[in-house]
């Protein structure tokens, strides 16, 4: 596709987006559903699912194989400056109360699930191993399984708590630390798999070692900038609402390197915006960004965000019996360890009952969605 | 390029784009320069010229050649939202009064140096035919250079009269008017070309027709659906200073329409995007707009397309004594036209001495950038 023509197109598809996700959210809103809920369903039938499989040649029209990467693209910045919006709401201060209880949640939440996938995929790779495709050796298909269903939708759940209103509330503070956390150990346990297989340059243990050493030299690089942002200009009158221009600039170059350096090293430019985001001082900056950046993130975005990830899902692809009840397994094994486990670990942390539950549900926040890529994958 | 290293080389692009568009700027504004032109350096700097020609590695390296389409749709899509803002604080009751002004001024700045570009073209045509690529009859070239010549670099324009904060004065109005007619008639001259090019299956008239009806239906359907835009839904509580977020989905949304419509059409999106934005109704959805737009635009995306012009460009290609003489008669001759043209025109019109210098001045506003650029499309 010649540059004029990618953007044409773009204009066409942004449209789509927004119009699709704006109708899927009021229906969701309608339903008692978040939000983010509707705007995935919206990319699930802009996808293959349903527009392709009902009108393929329009589908392929609007969405040309050529826009992919772009569309790729626009939705990764999506979720990497909301992911820093979302760390520049956390509340430090609530989290040092409560670093024990959402530290034993992550633990539970990630190692429970791990294992329930682990066990899912040895059966699994035991009755039927070409599911997995050929040549994957039992242990790497238990790691893949293990880490995917141990996976925390971070961005999907930090969307949900939004949404519900609880971003700076304790429980929110807790989930949102025990999501960030789950999240960069998947990534790491996602990491071990080329030390697993064994074969070819990429083999050993590096990656692995990159990830887990990359990711604490990047908290350790924030924790040292940290005091340079609050170098920055603040507005020259006091309570002005227009964030300095140099500020801004400022904050965002560091962002990008950020979310440059974690993809770098492998543990994702999600939890490097979280955690640059967490980084930022309280007070007219944290507010100035906030205020300047959530409404185009969120309305413009991260539609982009949830439609990319419907897009490139195939519901058709589960098509037979057999196929079906494996899909039940993981998703009522991923669903209740997770519940259970995470639910487990927050009343022990001395959370009362019914927050418990309600943590043990939030940290589920993938949806089947997830569950169906993961599908996929296999 | 797979997706993933889209993703991270562009996470890498932005944080240089901004930080060399920060260091020009603040360079430009000490040189009491607009701060768009810093830029421009800035993204001829990071480009061939500069950075290309004492670091061709680092150079292709930081800008791959596969990431040069995404590059460049993120700089439209930042010039489209720009000038969109450009139309929302255009001031239609100013106007009102200036219209036919403003249509004197464009007229004239059109006429003039498209005559000029049309005589250069002949002069160049007949002593070095070759300079226009074989096969290019006089004609041809007399028009190309022509329509290149009379047109107005509009967002510059735009910018520098923003920057000094002359966008909703009488000045500016005016200014801002004639640089919009000017636009779109010469994108409509340029549409003209095929129709003397003569041969093939793009030939004839169509495309001239296309572009000159699609703009002209293009103005009336955004003149009926202007009335819808004062039916959103306005904040819940008056003087909130929260744009509601359907009404924001709304406009983006039909901004990408026009956008698509206008590029469609060929009359540039640019064009599209001013218009819907002048169509706007004035009060809580123009100032909401205003307030949630212009930060993000102005210090994330404009940026990008103000270095994606300056990649593009090659100073290095004029390399002769010869092509150094026709880059001067051209950029004499741009210059001196359009401001004589337009300062005659303004003068005319009523406007005062001094007014009517800067008029012509601004007008000028492509700067020497714009006919470097034309000078390699020779």
């Amino acid at each position: 596709m010649s540059n004029a023509n990618l953007t044409l197109m773009f204009f066409l598809q942004a449209a789509a987006v927004l119009l699709a996700c704006r109708a899927a959210g009021s229906l969701a809103r309608r339903l008692r559903q978040p939000e983010a809920v509707g705007h995935m369903i919206a990319g699930i039938a802009l996808g293959p699912s349903l527009l392709g499989a009902s009108l393929p040649d329009v589908q392929s029209w609007l969405f040309p194989t050529g826009s992919r990467p772009l569309l790729h693209v626009v939705a990764q910045v999506g979720l990497v400056l909301y992911m820093f919006l979302v760390g520049v709401e956390f509340r430090l201060d609530l989290f040092r109360l409560k670093a024990r209880a959402a530290g034993a949640i992550a633990a539970a939440g990630m190692i429970v699930p791990l294992l329930v996938g682990m066990g899912i995929a040895a059966w699994l790779h035991g009755t039927e191993p070409r599911q997995f495709g050929e040549g994957v050796s039992r242990l790497q298909a238990m790691v893949f399984l293990g880490a995917a269903m141990s996976i925390t939708a971070f961005p999907m759940m930090a969307r949900m708590i939004a949404e519900r209103g609880l971003s700076t509330s304790a429980v929110g503070t807790l989930l949102l630390a025990a999501g960030a956390i789950d999240d960069v150990l998947a990534w790491c346990v996602l990491a071990l798999l080329p030390a697993l297989v064994g074969s070819g340059a990429a083999a050993g243990w590096w990656p692995a070692a990159f990830a887990f050493g990359g990711g604490a030299a990047f908290v350790a690089v924030v924790a040292v900038i940290r005091p340079l942002m609050k170098r920055l200009h603040p507005p020259a009158e006091p309570g002005a609402l227009v964030l300095p221009s140099p500020a801004l600039t400022a904050v965002l170059t560091m962002l990008a390197l950020a979310a440059w350096c974690t993809d770098l090293v492998g543990v994702h430019s999600v939890f490097g915006a979280f955690v640059v985001g967490a980084a930022v001082p309280r007070g007219w900056l944290s507010e100035g960004l906030l205020r300047t950046l959530t409404p185009v993130v969120t309305a413009l975005l991260l539609p982009f965000y949830f439609v990319s990830s419907g897009l490139s899902t195939r519901v058709t692809l589960i098509d037979s019996w057999w196929m079906w009840v494996v899909a039940a397994v993981i998703v009522v094994g991923a669903c209740a360890g997770k519940l259970l486990a995470c639910a487990a670990a927050a009343r022990l942390s001395g959370e009362g009952g019914r927050e418990s539950l309600a943590i043990g549900a939030m940290m589920n926040a993938r949806g089947l969605m997830e569950l169906m890529v993961l599908n996929i994958g296999l």
